[in-house]
């Protein structure tokens, strides 16, 4: 009998989420571990990921029954099964890890199959979420950093070396624009990440002298900026309105690349939906040609966010 | 036994091109007619088309042998199989015409498949020309619009609709852009097209008062400007330093999203190869994203410009 039930696991800088699911995306155990201390040990991590997931496998009583294991992580490649150069986890920052090949190797030869982050809540948006039935959609996840997953008929983009969908990394202020992570300047991320909305409205606090709650905060998150617009502080509005536009006039260039029938957004930045809706709506609609006018949604992931890692990961495995 | 012959099909603004097509992309037979005569009568247009078709079939000594018809025409959809709303085709300027189901009809029920322009452009390159062997690549048609067809995974990219790769409508320009011929403006057609080109150069006349034997010529044409770089004028090889500027800087965004191995130029104005490649692949250099630096080709297409057109429409057709 073929096996019924996979493993998804979510790889993050400080922890990485394990769980074991059926195939109508009920999360039958979960666990957690820190990721964060083991230096620049590769093998320790994953001996440490390998060890949780049986136990996992075991609360879940279905050790034997397992049949592959998803995995998203940052700058996770889908076709080299490498985790490499990632800037955010210690044991890949400086060096390219064979991640599923030790992993599957730890797990007694259970097949592993490895993407980035973003593709992974790309699959299970598409499995179990907000674009379950849809063929052609874009994921934008907007948290620390603003990630991306293509689906084109159905299927991932990976391109050519399994790096596709760097669409954090597309340019959205041409002249003097913010420096990004990744060294270049005026990247969407630079702006439209949790960091970027922070950094924005530090730098309009700076530029004006416009009353708002943010100027008794200290070091300002995208946290603060969010509870003082809820409270109707003008100037947080404003970064939100900003911060909106400039995605959804990007999203007037993504659409004319694949023709989604939607863009997805998923992360922490999405749960300010209420002030993030209307202005990117408006932007992107301002920007589209006119044949897709009125007929592409942004829509808002429906995942729990304590599952939608795993559920994504987990996506991945039904594949194998 | 199974049909070994195709048709392929250009329809243009003022010319179509008919060619018979065997499985190595040898033209067997081809033949062109007039699209511009027949007002806003699809019907009539279609017909005629047909007659032709027929014609060519005969010369080349194929009737009966036809396993399908592809077509290559502007804003052609090929999900619908309709030519709707092409500012170009006086016949289908104003309307949607059902443009594979009428031709089928008149061919006596030999299948149809339509796609646009660039598509099947791209559909050729990857079936006999410079993309032969790629899986992923982005086709750039060069000529007086910017077009583009992109093939991820060996399959060319349709999205939800029909419509997708509209990539000369990105934005390339975001403050004070030219006006696009869509009517919005700053897209990389309004700049990168062969009448973009002619533009730019008019405009540089007008602002400086640089010497360029361009001063002599009434109404610019790229043409000219290309002749006028060929003699060494600083004026004509800045226009071809900034055009390419602009589209490699544009590629790299190209890239970000579908990691494709190679860029893919064809039409008139990417014979200024000569003019167009060095800034181009520059500027494309300095605004990827440092995993995709030195590993993405600018190539351009090796097909006679004669024979392509008829030839990518011809691809279309051996998936029937």
């Amino acid at each position: 009998m073929e096996k019924q039930y996979v493993v998804g696991i979510d790889v993050g800088g400080q922890t990485s989420k394990i769980g074991v699911v059926d195939a109508r995306g009920d999360v039958l155990a979960q666990t957690v571990i820190r990721s964060d201390i083991y230096g620049d040990d590769a093998n320790a991590f994953i001996e440490a990921l390998a060890a949780a997931t049986q136990g996992c496998i075991k609360d879940a009583g279905k050790e034997g029954e397992i049949r592959g294991i998803g995995v998203g992580a940052p700058n996770g490649n889908y076709y080299t099964g490498e985790v490499a150069f990632a800037p955010n986890l210690a044991w890949a920052a400086k060096q390219a890890v064979k991640f599923s090949e030790i992993l599957s190797a730890a797990m007694g030869g259970i097949p592993v199959s490895l993407t980035n982050d973003a593709n992974a809540a790309a699959m299970g948006e598409m499995a179990y979420g907000a674009a379950r039935g849809m063929k052609n959609f874009i994921m934008i996840t907007l948290g620390t950093g603003v990630g991306s997953g293509i689906v084109i008929d159905g299927k991932m983009v990976y391109g050519h070396d399994g790096f596709a969908g760097e669409l954090g990394h597309t340019n959205v202020v041409r002249n003097n624009g913010r420096v990004c992570g990744c060294g270049r300047t005026g990247c969407l991320e630079a702006y439209c990440s949790a960091i970027g909305l922070a950094k924005t409205a530090r730098e309009w606090l700076e530029m004006s002298s416009e009353p708002s709650s943010l100027r008794m905060i200290e070091k300002i998150t995208s946290k603060d900026v969010y509870d003082a617009a809820k409270e109707g502080d003008k100037l947080a509005l404003k970064v939100f309105d900003y911060t909106g536009s400039l995605l959804g006039r990007q999203f007037a260039d993504f659409v004319a690349f694949s023709a989604p029938e939607a863009i997805v957004l998923f992360g922490g930045l999405a749960r300010a939906k209420e002030f993030l809706y209307e202005p990117m709506m408006t932007a992107m609609e301002e920007n589209l040609l006119k044949i897709w006018q009125g007929k592409v949604k942004i829509v808002f992931s429906q995942l729990k966010e304590s599952d939608a890692a795993i559920l994504g990961a987990s996506a991945l495995a039904w594949e194998l």
